[in-house]
């Protein structure tokens, strides 16, 4: 089983994982080999890496969930990279266990990542407490993200003490961040008035802070004005569904203004979160979430094996959007034809 | 077949559809009565009704596509009714056939509607050229939008040239309102400041339109405030997917005060949309997520219909919300299951 056993080297000595157990013991004493390679099991398309892979993280279940999971979202030209440098780097002086974990669809046109390049994060990837994990490649924003949401549990159960999901603020792969994050930040950069031209529709209210950054000379006033239209467009926002209150930050991730600022805030936040209640509910919320959108993944996945009911779905698609055909007749049919192949498979 | 080949009135004697054209003939030719028993028996849940249903609905189709659809969603106390009432009033002297199809998913609770109470639309519901129906009961929100989204076109198919769709502004419905209106309209009154703190997270950047209702006497003042506090908020939003400027209007459903100006700046878009080839891109889209929202309907219907397999779904999803369990390995087994029971069959 060539990809799904590997060996690689640890302190003591190389190491194969066979089984369950070794695979745990990969995660929790194998450093950031032994977390990288379940993550590669994890994203691992073939069936029976699949299979060990669901096995893996039911035993990592148990030590999941102590972790605070923030999402970074926001324009390309945010200086995302910079300012998830910057506060990773602020919060290691607490002795913290950083996972970056990168949620970027676009990346699989590349095969790549933004993330790929870790040299845009270099004195973050040197550190010995720190794991860089890049967007998955060739996959589908949902697949995407899910794989992040299961590397998520990877690293909690290795140990890391703050997971920061980045993401690119350009389409939604923010509602599924927002489905794993304790915390939802949104990075935005000075400008007349179109800061927030690049960021689709509906992201704004799903923040949970929001930070102008780049606020540094001789960007002062520019990130005044930015701020002060950002609070009036959310001054009439509907209350935080769990209860938060929005705040919107100056910062600046190359001289490290409002950087410590931030980060307090956002412990802050999580601590009032805790007390309240609120970041137990919205956990749950996820957790939910998550089980009805990979029940769905692996419908349609399995529904899309062959290519014959590719070839007939992008048919009927066809035919639905020139109205020929109305969407709930042609899902029906598509439906019905897939449980009757079963029963003579 | 009770309750699938209902006899009932029209202007020529008494009328039983046996097959599918005598179904579109009762949705062409038996006026409000054909219209009504067609959308019966959408919702009719029995297997060989919706059989009927999906035969009934393709033949529709050729028929379908010629009306404007305009959602029209606010908080409860908005005074939807009334402003459907004024507008509806208004465009009936275009000598445009009205369907007023109502989205509540609250109304499963009495089994009732909203819009059931007819008398709340009076005016409108005893024109000749109006049809009013309330929203179907008993069910989750994507049956009752699924189901509109079905009325619609069989309401298309009778020849209605305008489908306003009502719908209560505080939940999810937007979203699947959202994909099936040409315009979204969003309904909110005047208030110190805090006139949208009933809706939703992320309604406000669906909105096509902004109408502040109730903008009558003595309410000016503070109408002409949250007009203005609307267009801070709104105009650091991204642009319109489909283009469109959105726009704050005034208005007052009981004086009428901006019921006209707001009909022509929805004829307007609606105009500059189909010039644009927006409309038609908005409907492809819309109808792409319908095929795949039905497709995943009926898929979890089918797994969800016997009780063996809803009690152990629920049971994985207290697992999976107690962290015992996670969301990947338990939507994974569920689903085997359920394909090797169907290989049992």
């Amino acid at each position: 089983m060539k990809g799904i056993n590997p060996t690689f080297k640890r302190s003591d000595g190389s190491f194969t994982p066979q089984g369950v157990s070794d695979w745990l013991d990969a995660i929790q004493n194998g450093g950031i080999s032994g977390v990288s390679r379940a993550i590669s099991l994890l994203e691992n398309k073939k069936p029976e890496a699949r299979k060990m892979a669901m096995k893996v993280l039911e035993r990592c279940m148990p030590y999941t969930g102590k972790s605070i999971r923030i999402a970074i979202s926001g324009i390309p030209g945010a200086g995302k990279s910079t300012f998830i440098e910057a506060i990773g780097n602020e919060i290691l002086q607490k002795n913290y266990r950083i996972a970056v974990l990168a949620i970027d669809p676009s990346s699989q046109r590349t095969g790549g990542s933004i993330l790929g390049d870790k040299t845009r994060m270099e004195s973050l990837a040197k550190h010995p407490n720190v794991y860089i994990r890049p967007s998955p490649a060739g996959q589908s924003l949902g697949g995407v993200a899910a794989n992040t949401r299961e590397a998520m549990y990877i690293c909690e159960a290795a140990g890391y003490d703050l997971i920061l999901i980045e993401t690119v603020g350009v389409g939604q792969s923010e509602v599924a961040v927002h489905s794993m994050a304790d915390l939802m930040v949104l990075l935005t950069i000075p400008g007349a008035g179109d800061e927030l031209q690049g960021i689709k529709r509906g992201i704004m209210e799903m923040a949970d802070c929001i930070v102008v950054n780049k606020a540094e000379t001789p960007n002062e006033t520019k990130a005044e004005q930015a701020a002060r239209e950002l609070r009036n467009a959310t001054h009439v926002f509907p209350p935080h569904p769990y209860g938060m209150e929005l705040k919107i930050m100056l910062a600046s991730a190359t001289t490290k203004q409002g950087i410590p600022e931030f980060i307090e805030h956002c412990l802050e936040l999580v601590n009032t979160a805790k007390n309240t209640g609120m970041f137990e509910q919205r956990r749950k919320d996820q957790s939910e979430y998550w089980l009805n959108e990979a029940l769905h993944q692996i419908m349609i996945q399995s529904l899309m094996e062959n290519k014959q009911n590719t070839s007939h779905w992008e048919d009927l698609k066809m035919k639905v959007k020139r109205g020929e055909t109305n969407p709930f007749s042609a899902a029906d049919s598509f439906w019905k034809q897939f449980l009757s192949s079963q029963k003579n498979k």
